[in-house]
């Protein structure tokens, strides 16, 4: 169809706005495919994710270049919970028939506002209009740093289990307008040998479920350690939900959960390495299921969170 | 958001369905991004597609299950057009919130067979549900074979122009049901020194406009050796258009458009090296403007063809 195509008036316009200047960029915008290569042999890491109006946004509170941000943000997002560098973004863009001509430049604003910000190059994309409401799917290739990428699957029993910040109430405004933990990812895999790690999308109990399955393993989480942020107090005072359950199932934090070794553990928290950033030593990995400890009591915790997805037709 | 991620239901089907045996592939699905590698150096090739119900496809005509082959098969046919191996997919899809449960199984079956046919491995994606039609975006990641990569922009003066089989009338059937030209590329690529291509997707007149401007050329046609298709002679019975005029403009024949020197040129007339294809010489590369002649008389061949996008937004 028309990927990456002349006729594409976004495209032309990212061709004039975006020019490529890395030297790995063969090709970008203007032909039937963008053109990489590199010469190490360093794992190439890509997600994608697609954004939905009235599902995943609301357009019309939110504004065009914020879900642009966000749009670009939240596969930063998983690029930054493998501990990579982001690279090189495609974005699809489905605008309704009757949108205003300010909907689509300040939606690829606010992407390239991201992009450039952490030195990612918009190299391919397809816009159509139809009868619909808005949709952006964006895909982001990045890479493997020389110390390697962090899986979800790497936690080990003892391991301590680390947040990057307070958590909860997000629908406030931080599940939009938030900054992937691109450079916090990075230089904590410098820092410290990263087991595993997720970014907090579907929320902290839920997020920790995903990654003692792909572990194999359980966790216990101390309640009076888990940050809770001001939105989560605020989100509490309006609903009949603790702030701990706010912290606890809310999406969208994205922040980053963590697992290192004790003595690594100990060392982040002697010396909080990264500049504006606290973290948080909520609990440690165990053999099996996962729970919390309140004054000296363990009770099993669920998986709580966001649940995406159209539920089990493919069960 | 969940990209990859086990708690999304098609992902879960995929890593079930679509075990990844790859060596390069070091994590397909099941985390924040997918990850691969490679120790040659040789330039990776990326494209993506955004298919929307109403605007690209007619759900209730074509049904999911030949959408899904569709939707595979252009973003293979842009990796045929740079003569390029495909070797990932990535496919987000937005499903109607009332779509039956056989929508999606029937929509991945079609994406997983024509992935199948080329050696594709699926490796992640994102499925969400709204109140609104179906969408499906997919991003493939190929690579350039030993050879090199071919580009739009590399017609000379002199060059032959070929196209790989009948045009016109795809929206009878060809514009779902097609075959995208992976094989003959990567066979003809093999045989002679392809200097431009590209793949027969916005109409023959428009798609030649396109190589003309990316490779700073003309070009000019023989309006009698055009190949036009039994479809297009049907949709002209049926329309006030003449046949050629269905060749030159009906898009998303997905046959792919090429030049190459007149001395690999002959050869190719003479030799007719690919298996079940028959090459048509159509016209000549000249310095500007693109023309046809038809009986010794030249006239300037505007690029007809479909136009995507919404306009000039961006202009």
């Amino acid at each position: 169809m028309i990927s990456s195509s002349g006729e594409n008036s976004f495209i032309e316009w990212l061709r004039v706005n975006n020019p490529v200047t890395l030297g790995s960029v063969l090709k970008g915008i203007g032909d039937d495919c963008a053109v990489f290569q590199s010469d190490t042999p360093r794992p190439w890491l890509v997600t994608t994710d697609m954004l939905l109006e009235g599902s995943c946004f609301r357009l019309g509170e939110a504004g065009a270049y914020r879900i642009g941000r966000k749009s670009m943000s939240v596969n930063l997002s998983d690029i930054a919970a493998m501990a990579g560098i982001p690279c090189y973004a495609f974005v699809s863009v489905g605008l309704p028939q009757n949108a205003d001509a300010e909907l689509p430049k300040q939606l690829y604003w606010g992407l390239k506002e991201v992009a450039d910000t952490f030195g990612v190059s918009l190299i391919g994309g397809d816009t159509n209009s139809w009868a619909n409401d808005l949709v952006i799917s964006v895909t982001v290739i990045g890479r493997a740093t020389e110390r390697g990428y962090v899986t979800r699957s790497g936690a080990r029993r003892g391991d301590w289990i680390f947040v990057t910040g307070p958590l909860g109430g997000s629908i406030l405004g931080k599940h939009i307008d938030f900054t992937p933990r691109i450079t916090e990812a990075i230089q904590l895999h410098k820092q410290v040998d990263i087991h595993a790690m997720i970014d907090i999308s579907d929320g902290l109990a839920k997020d920790l479920h995903h990654i003692c399955k792909e572990s194999r393993c359980g966790a216990c989480l101390q309640s009076d350690k888990i940050p809770i942020s001001d939105a989560a107090w605020k989100q509490s005072n309006q609903d009949s939900r603790s702030p701990l359950i706010h912290a606890l199932s809310d999406g969208e934090d994205f922040e980053l959960l963590f697992t290192v070794s004790p003595l690594d553990g100990e060392n982040l928290i002697r010396e909080q390495p990264i500049p504006g950033i606290q973290l948080h030593h909520i609990g440690e990995i165990i053999d099996r299921e996962v729970w919390m400890e309140k004054d000296g009591v363990r009770e099993i915790l669920e998986p709580l969170g966001y649940e995406h997805s159209f539920g089990s037709q493919f069960g």
